[in-house]
């Protein structure tokens, strides 16, 4: 529990692809590209990352109102693309995302270490995800034999709304037992995630370069060069800014020196 | 949803008895009564009534922790009241509770009528009580052959810790798919619920008549004359206040005004 | 098991209110009259039976649709009747709903000793409701103290769809084990149940008398004279003809000659 | 938990009907005898009393290889009475069973009291029954509403096999946590009761008057002359104690001095 | 829903093992015959895959009937085989059929692409198995990390008969919400998974070659001069037409072109 | 079921790790050591094994009191180890343990084998273990895909005691369906495993060299050579036998022979 007058950090809430696994949060990318493709509609992967960190439903429905996507669709179907047409082209989506989701579930270097090190210092890790329960259902098993297991997990779908409302935040209030909000940090790679974190009242923590921000495998972001790194890290680090972060690092193997700046501004009053 | 920039009220939060059912909040107070005579320790309804509210584990710890019983307990039986005696003594407790509760269960006058006007205007139900599940399986279905169905239920044992903690609150927004905490009125008779309301941020009503803070059934209530009722008003109103409510009232019955005055303030931007 | 050359009847399933309990059918209409009184709209009892034997919501909207409810509706609200309204009318619905139906539980004379003497027979017992689950939660454990335990319940709202849809009676087919559909019966008292034995290849077996089609509690029914009741019986009759019924009878009490008709019918190579 | 070495006792399990509720354990023998009727067997009340304490599948197979019944049932149904019999009977029997459990629902004098008593002095309250869970479901509000809630419930037809054999009792000891065999009590009004805690291990104490050895309603038995009553008690007292009862009493009234006894055994070092 | 007066397809159901996953079904093979092994009998592999398609139990007992494994079992066993034989002999081979299965869990070619394919056209898939729980609780992850996660699932075992019976074909209707069945096809490589079809008033499609009726892994089959296919191809098509299939295709890779035959049949009023 | 009089043995019940898994019982021992490390804490694997078989929050709770282990403790920290510590390592623990379960989960050599064997001999298969669910959920479906799946599961935490109690076989005996427990042999290869057997009741059958108390991987042991395992040997098995078990052997493949002496002992009256 909590002294309100003195408190201290109780947990950190961790996104699940591009911040704890999935560098680059690269698993979900083609499966929307293919899924347009099967309808007639041509999408750049730099289209089909705009609205990550939504839930797949939303995140669908978003991409049909891209100017660019919203004139094919009318084009090859003849009428404008509707919420039934989201409905539709996300069933077909979820098996798919299925296929791929294991190929991406290595866990994003430092990512164990730092959880273990939370845990440790005895902070609740609790989970909300974009990816919906038939995914993390896949997802949560590997995790678990990697070592990492969160107190809790709520995902897109469960509840009445997804990101950047900040229900899937409350429920991991009570499901963790932890209060009030300045004693939790969220921890995101993409915009809605921050907002979902600020919208409950939290602190939260961007990460720019394992994530969606910037959107390329390890492998990928290590052939570049320092000042191309430098350039798309400033990008990203610009974008998770406008969207409110109290602080962006590059990856959550950097998180431990901003939890404790964060525990240090909470001694001296400051809230977020 | 909720437009942020100018909110509209989405839900109303109830406790149970003493708000909706039980006038006077009797039910456990007899129970609580018997439980420390059968452990040799004599108790007075006023005493019993100190921390209704809590939950009722937490209810008989703050009932062994004072003085008066406390001293008792030491010289029945040897040794001070302790964690463990609160654990015995609450299993000895439900099914006592148990016995009485149904015969408590009639509604409050204006209490159906009320939710139902509630729900006409589009509004949410929740609900969250300081009584257990096995409690709570006896009073569901009796309110709800009368009529009370809310959208959720949060109880006492259900989350981590109970009033004056937010929790409860917290998973109810969750189930309700609400928020701001500004669209969300917490009305409550007893002090710890209007903190769990305060605590999560929402709007409060206290109700000073009939519940905890007078303590009458409603048949003693109405045998008073108006000047002994107005002292009782004043005085529970005044702890009510105390809590932090932001309005007090008799009753449930009496409800609807007071919500019309919050949508008002919330439309000039006033905020709880 | 069945021995498909040779059907034996194996099952019969029914209705709830109208057909096994609650004579007339009357528990949801004073609820839709106050429904829709609470939105400003004058409902007549009649208007209200109508769509009767659907599942509520459908039932809601289907009052909606009729021109003098429609007319009503758009003048008060200054806008037509949308699926958004019966959603809300719905929610208000069924805690008004919830708030009588134990009250109209009462066993239709009969219905009893005729269930346990298709037991003793051994056919199974099925059931399926335009009642919601809520609602059932208050209905089946008063009929289970009452000796009515079917062997399977399938409740309007657990499906994609409801009657006329024959979804339910699939669900029933599978839950008790039982096919050809030429060896079950459909017992209702609405035309929409009618259909959905008839979609699902059963058997059906109309009740005239003592459901929604003459729509009067039995102490009323009783006090009619002869050619009062015979005329009511008669235009009851005819609609569920009209919806295509192999039977029409009174009540439950009939049913035990009809099955023997239907077997026999069975035996000689006659199908529904 | 337990001092092996130094045991105490833990808990005390409870049959229901004839034990806490249904004084005379009445509930199903009428049930018994219009079950057969149904199929053209004449049963007498003693008759269908014989396995009481069964679950009631075994019961009904128990009283159809009675030589009278058995005889019977070959000359109505041409066939001698099979498994597949028991399992028409039993589907047949439980709605009747249902109908009239709730006025057999009483609790039997002293019993309330007595748990309370148990529970404070900290002992758990352990429950087996032969009835199945359809009928408990109603049977367990009931309780409850009278404060009747023990620490499990074990029906007839969840474990592999009823009594006599110890599975259910088993199942309570890991479900309260309690152990070894000598630190339980098992209280139960019929001979099968009786050999489940035997067979368990712990002790026994059989319920001559309030169940189903002496098989009166408690109306019935108050008007009998003391002569009457004893003769009764002594040929009750002696059936339990044939089948191994360490203890007979009355009625669960009487149980406290015994469990003194029992007490005072164990601590002396006498096992069951 | 479905317009029934001009039918579209609406849904397709696919079998397991043979039809979706594991060309040439075999993975219980082998296990069939360790099982008998380990009993003392000798079982080849044609006999091991008559019953195919059935319930493992269903299957178990078929093959204890075959004239030579009767005789087997009765000289080895000093007494016939029974159904609690079966019942002994399923329970063993569970554990051994889980412990190959997933060594036999390869999609067929092309399956995942024509499922994306029927979705994409806004059709259902549901899916019915001879395999249980305990079996498909291994089986469907490590499809749904392939990308294959049907709309429903139904077990032998499930119900309360398996294969021929349409009872799961029902279940399916009513988990999908399809009707009326002519909107529907059954596809499924054994003869018993056709009549399962039929029996529900389905269209089906017999798979000669992928599955129990040629009976060969896929590296074997294109081992296979075509001379020899077409012979084996020819005789498995004759089995599922003697079984009453529709169409017989090579795999489910050609599935397409028969659903748009299927489709103009529905469209000019033919029906299965 | 059984015969009292003429018992036959009716199940085995086995242990996890070290016993039909991970030889040497290594999985938890590196998890222990990083745990206690992250605390400060330098720990042996061989005072990490001492207590294992126990519930791993027990175990976490005795290796702290270990006096080496309290002294570091108190030094570290500035205050002894308590149970509030207990808990935090534990949540620490799990994730860690989960980490490596998965790579210490290959059959210790003819574990499947002799089960196989018990099965077609009519055995039940009964399992009990010192994880917890979240370790079990990863390491039960990795057993069932290599063809283990026994009857029943009883994990730590499940229960109000672990080992050596014997609640979980009580759970298993009525999870099963045998009694008495004479006719159960329980297999396990550590000391609280064989008192967890003794105080249930039942044979016990110790494994010297396949578990803990070895504690050598399978590929280390068979570097040795003879007299260093036959050392190694009758160490682990003096201490199995100080603990009471029965029998004493390497590992579960030379399980049937000592079977097939209790069966005789049996047969001859002798009871554990």
């Amino acid at each position: 529990m909590t002294n309100a007058s003195n408190p201290r950090l109780a947990a950190v809430v961790f996104d699940w692809a591009g911040t704890i696994i999935d560098f680059g949060s690269c698993a979900p990318m083609g499966a929307f590209v293919r899924l347009f493709e099967q309808f007639g509609v041509q999408l750049t992967i730099d289209e089909a990352r705009g609205p990550m960190g939504m839930a797949k439903w939303d995140h669908i429905q978003a991409l049909g109102q891209l100017p660019r996507i919203a004139a094919q669709w009318a084009e090859v179907h003849g009428q404008p693309f509707t919420d039934a047409d989201v409905d539709h082209l996300y069933e077909v989506f979820t098996p798919m995302n299925a296929a791929v989701v294991a190929d991406f579930a290595d866990f994003i270097p430092g990512a164990i270490e730092v959880v273990n090190t939370l845990r440790a210092r005895g902070l609740k890790i609790g989970s909300t995800t974009g990816y919906n329960r038939p995914i993390m259902d896949i997802v949560t098993p590997i995790a678990a034999r990697g070592g990492y297991l969160p107190d809790n997990l709520v995902c897109a779908g469960d509840l009445a709304a997804g990101r950047p409302s900040p229900l899937m935040m409350y429920r991991t209030f009570a499901d963790l037992g932890v209060w009030p909000p300045c004693t939790v940090v969220k921890v995101d790679d993409t915009g809605v995630g921050i907002e979902e974190g600020l919208n409950a009242g939290t602190w939260t923590v961007g990460l720019a370069v394992s994530g969606n921000a910037v959107g390329l495998p390890l492998a990928e972001w290590q052939t570049l060069g320092p000042a191309q790194q430098q350039a798309l890290r400033e990008s990203a680090t610009a974008k998770l800014k406008a969207s409110g972060a109290h602080y962006v690092i590059d990856s959550v193997a950097e998180l431990l020196p901003v939890l404790g700046e964060i525990e240090a501004r909470l001694l001296r009053g400051d809230r977020p």
